[in-house]
């Protein structure tokens, strides 16, 4: 998350699910009550800290994993736990090098379950390439937790030639989008069968730095922001964006791709899905002259087949995020309201 | 934690309070199910792992603290989050650079409580000299979570005289404590009024790298090995240092401090001073030679005045902790079995 220019400011008297949406009331949560105390006036909140140690630029992120259920189509929390870190240094422009661990356990729970997502972790990592080099475990009472939170920090080292920096963003840069959106999302809505509706649908979680790391080794200089739109979806990466540059995101839905049994969920639920958090897709700003190279090298690469050009910054009297749909208008897309999905990740 | 030679099979059915307990049952589940997936088979279990990048030796690690209640005499969730992750890091022979911090919530709880721990992270983390670069925040259903858990990763860079390493210890080599044990574990116990008991203790929780720093500065070729003996207190890192080193820990009761409170709270519930957590001690192995001068330096730090060599490192038939008593007797003892405490931090 990034910082606006204006502060939030946070007025709850008791903290509500919608705080933990990724959206605004996550915002007013991190700025008006977390970041005055924690970080600098003008420190930028992004996904990993970068440290300049030494003659390193060393990157650094923690995430805790809350996702109810613990395992669904095509990942598990401890899936979700390896990857979602290792993503958010990729989109720090960051080798991932080494993962900690924690465990809150709620006493009761299945030696098993927990053996599953022990042996999950382990082999995501491995197939990343990245090591678990240590962590703690905690355990609570019955009725304290829900079987199972994982918290994960990540330590990276910056790409060389890394150069994200949003102050870079000019007017006509590209947005980049990795692929399909809300995958992750609608599927763990679906696995709480919550709501009655089939469809063969998995969620996106992978890792995203072998896809990320070749754009870095080649057109470095170009890539000027990225951001994996987990909770909150694109609309709220990108409104962010917009905040934080003074620019409007002005995005064409035709470019977008939603896969129809994410549209249909999408409908019958009356949500956006620009809002659903997906696990495994980025955004990335490239300068214009360099945009259409980059997603020549995204497509060529395993993975990145289904990216596309999706948008463009503009100048605006109003810094935001508009979106022209495939039958020439316009509508404005704001950042997620409330949380329709508590605990997607 | 400290590998053992053989590795212990973990066999129960379910996770229980116990296996939180940082004694026998912790061990249990973290070298029979955790470490056979996340770590090579000769790794060191310690409370933070080492890497080389670059030229560089940093320290990495993370701890959740799930302590209840949140708030006690002397300290709270959040100071404990910053000070036992400085700990780790300096038990590791590191100086800390940056914290992450990650917040799982439960939906329902009061702002203004939130609020407390974060200005005391702040101004702890602030005290100590070191950043807060980064987090995460996420939320769950009230009775999900117990109003707060907090999770702190740290990076520390290690001293350049450090120089611990298990293997190094031998015979004749001096245990040395910091100070008076047992606070913290009692002092918990007090607060949650579980017994009705009044005594004017508090929670020792503090920063070590102030204290230990100098050490490194002046004797780091003497200094083997350092743990802060949190849960499962004084006895259960000994007996790891004893099954790690295949030595025996020799130690003298006169020379460990308990204070009158915590002694009497200790024999009302048939509980051992060695046994209960501690936030603000460390525990050292320093070679023979250098011990009595670690120890005056150590009298000469703030905070180190109350420091006593406890005990030797011996050659036995079987490496395990004896205590030998004011009138001559010795006894052996364990690893906290079972978790007469739970959820201490």
């Amino acid at each position: 998350m990034v910082m606006s220019r204006r502060r939030a400011v946070f007025q709850d008297a008791s903290i509500e699910l919608a705080h933990g949406s990724g959206g605004k009331a996550t915002r007013k949560l991190i700025e008006g009550l977390i970041a005055p105390y924690f970080f600098k006036e003008d420190a930028a909140l992004t996904d990993s800290a970068t440290l300049s140690v030494g003659d390193l630029r060393l990157a650094l992120t923690a995430d805790s994993f809350v996702v109810h259920p613990l395992r669904f189509p095509g990942g598990s929390i401890g899936e979700l736990a390896v990857n979602g870190t290792i993503n958010d240094l990729a989109m720090g422009g960051a080798e991932p090098q080494a993962l900690l661990v924690t465990f809150i356990l709620e006493a009761g729970m299945d030696t098993k379950v927990l053996q599953e997502e022990i042996a999950t972790m382990a082999a995501t990592a491995e197939k990343a390439g990245v090591a678990i080099v240590g962590g703690d475990t905690k355990v609570v009472e019955h009725g304290k937790g829900d079987g199972l939170y994982i918290t994960t920090a990540g330590l990276g080292m910056v790409h060389p030639h890394a150069n994200l920096n949003p102050l870079s963003i000019k007017e006509g840069d590209r947005v980049i989008l990795s692929g399909p959106i809300g995958d992750h999302g609608i599927t763990i809505l679906l696995a709480r069968g919550e709501i009655d509706l089939q469809a063969s649908i998995a969620s996106d979680t992978r890792p995203l730095w072998p896809l990320v790391k070749p754009l870095f080794d080649v057109y470095g200089e170009a890539i000027r922001w990225m951001r994996d739109p987990t909770r909150g979806g694109v609309a709220t990466a990108l409104n962010e964006l917009a905040r934080d540059t003074g620019l409007t995101v002005m995005l064409e839905e035709a470019a977008i791709a939603v896969r129809k049994e994410v549209r249909g969920a999408c409908e019958l639920l009356g949500l956006d899905p620009l809002h659903i958090a997906n696990e495994g897709q980025f955004l990335a700003v490239v300068s214009a002259e360099s945009a259409e190279d980059v997603l020549s090298l995204l497509h060529r690469t395993p993975g990145g087949e289904e990216a596309r050009i999706i948008g463009s910054l503009k100048r605006a009297s109003r810094p935001g995020v508009l979106v022209r749909s495939d039958y020439g208008s316009t509508r404005i897309i704001d950042m997620l309201v409330g949380d329709p999905l508590p605990r997607i990740c």
